[in-house]
């Protein structure tokens, strides 16, 4: 089971600094956790990530179900052995995923049946089979089974829906997890506050480790985005870690840290790693800029990760346009250790008491480079 | 220019260890070069290369031509600079892409006329041309501008064809190159020893500080190939480096050494290593194979590369089933390093004087896992 101790907390907003601790080490939050979606976090070796100052990635039940299959990576004593990752690891429940990829067949009391994306085959969760799979995986944190409502989907749907999902994760917790697992609740209620104050009421009284804000960055806007993600982060205990998933930009992770959020995890800095946009101190890049042929500067002046310490615009602009892989991995290495520098940073200024200038600060430089792409 | 000693002679065989000097550092021989096509070797960074023990890779000068442009290289001081490689590099003429790749339009005294592969854009190499580029991605050891006649082809063609080859390699020679480069002359002829002989004569003449065999592998079985690669290579003088171009299988590399051959590039390692096909010390392997799903072993048991040292065939199985990027990286590591140690292991065992059954010993080891693929 983890523990969390909050470090330090912000004057001026909701943010702090915390400290959680498993056996597979500690996790300084603000974090934010990199997706390795089907047993690698793509493109990267776990030393790359190590360096780059990952402390968790992420894994999805989903996609490690169908491929290799759960008793393949349990065959191998885990998912951290599988993929010789020795830090932490947080599975999701392979709800959204159900919700978002599969062919989805039919959502019962008593789970979901789905058909796979890669084959067509059927296939059926339930919170005990979700909490079985993740227990097989391994990983140090384990998200319960929910159902992840689209936007915009009708109030009336969204209370019946999230009831389910409270009853879920009351059998997810029944479920006898490893003893190095910790089981975490996600929030849902869509964007309507009475719904998301009704699911957090009830997964506090379950005590959960930890606690998720699903839901959110589905299609809605960002201002209701944030003003749900704010008011339902106010609700969940102080003294327990607080994840907001699947989100999000840079300037949401800021936003999102000053709600009082301490995890995230998102594709973001990855996918577009391999689409060639980059994130900078300056704002956004596309290193497929023809004016970037003969630029000997570094993606980011400011950034001191392998590929930046190493490579210029033009080397990588070019390799992207030749098609070759390196581009991706050297894409890859610093948009997410521009990530995890933010969170970092992030943290330092909460604990040094600067937090909201940083902020700010922060957002207009990302928005000051909003031309570059 | 290039120094070469030759520091250790087998006796039943012309195998022989060598070192090469360039102001990018010491070449031991016999060596493989990896083959870097168009700035990178395909999906590895320049530090994963000297982990592998590359002193030496290969550059495509047509490939580099076309994309980025030598212009482009030129700006950022040389394909070194541009690719952070700080050892040496080998750039072929162009010759054989001209022939193979493009659309070929017209071979005249002066170069060749050719289509890019690419764009279907027009262009043209000569001598003096291939020359120039070579000169502006500041390769260590620049290969001459010659004609690589495809198998079969007419003995009158082949005779007047080496003869071009011949007058290509004089122009190229009176080329001034920089100062640190050394320009190889390319031994053709076709599978015709009168001929390969006739051209490493006249090459000899041109006294150039090494030379290739050329033309080989290219449709032509393999104890033909042998037959002239080891004619050839005893034509060659004594204190001059020996490069067989674009070959080959561990096992042709193993008897090219016993021909007294100093050098070899090939793709096979990195192409066979992003098709799942691995090279071992019992033989070839098929990563895909599904009875490797749970396998705890490494690809190679005798194996120190940094896959190897890490990774179970069974992750790495499902990478490459999952087409994670990370399976063709982890993959070309292990490859060039079994042909970096194969060529290490050789030098090692001619130094030592057993080289005959070090050979005799890999060609039976590579021979008895012809069924794992």
């Amino acid at each position: 089971m983890l523990s969390f101790v909050v470090d330090a907390k912000d004057k001026n907003c909701s943010a702090r600094a915390g400290t959680i601790k498993t056996t597979h080490g500690i996790i300084e939050t603000p974090i934010f956790m990199p997706v390795g979606t089907v047993g690698s976090v793509k493109t990267l070796t776990p030393d790359e990530l190590y360096e780059i100052g990952a402390t968790i990635i992420l894994g999805n039940t989903y996609h490690l179900h169908l491929r290799p299959g759960d008793d393949i990576v349990a065959h191998f004593g885990g998912l951290h052995r599988f993929m010789n990752w020795k830090r932490n690891i947080l599975t999701d429940s392979g709800g959204f995923q159900v919700f978002s990829l599969a062919d989805l067949n039919k959502i019962t009391e008593d789970g979901v049946e789905f058909k796979s994306h890669i084959d067509g085959s059927k296939h059926f969760f339930s919170p005990e089979i979700s909490m079985e799979i993740q227990k097989k995986l391994g990983s140090d944190i384990v998200m319960a089974f929910d159902e992840c409502v689209p936007y915009p989907s009708e109030k009336s749907y969204v209370a019946k829906s999230l009831e389910r999902t409270t009853r879920w994760a009351k059998r997810c917790k029944e479920y006898s997890l490893d003893y190095h697992q910790s089981l975490f609740g996600i929030v849902q209620g869509g964007v309507f506050k009475d719904l998301r104050k009704i699911s957090a009421d009830q997964l506090i009284d379950l005590d959960f480790p930890g606690y998720a804000i699903g839901g959110l960055s589905v299609g809605e806007e960002i201002p209701l985005m944030y003003e749900i993600a704010e008011y339902t982060a106010q609700l969940l205990p102080e003294e327990k870690p607080r994840y907001l998933m699947g989100v999000g930009t840079p300037e949401d992770i800021l936003n999102g840290i000053s709600f009082g959020i301490d995890m995230f995890d998102c594709v973001m800095p990855t996918r577009n790693a391999r689409n060639a946009l980059l994130f900078t101190s300056e704002g956004r890049l596309s290193i497929k800029r023809a004016d970037l042929a003969k630029s000997d500067d570094p993606i980011d002046k400011n950034c001191d990760c392998y590929t930046c310490r190493n490579f210029s615009r033009g080397y990588l602009r070019h390799l992207y346009k030749a098609g070759e892989i390196l581009a991706m991995r050297l894409n890859t290495i610093h948009n997410l250790h521009f990530y995890i520098s933010l969170v970092k940073s992030a943290r330092n200024a909460i604990i040094n008491g600067n937090f909201e200038a940083f902020k700010n600060d922060m957002l207009l430089k990302l928005n000051q480079g909003g031309n570059n792409v």
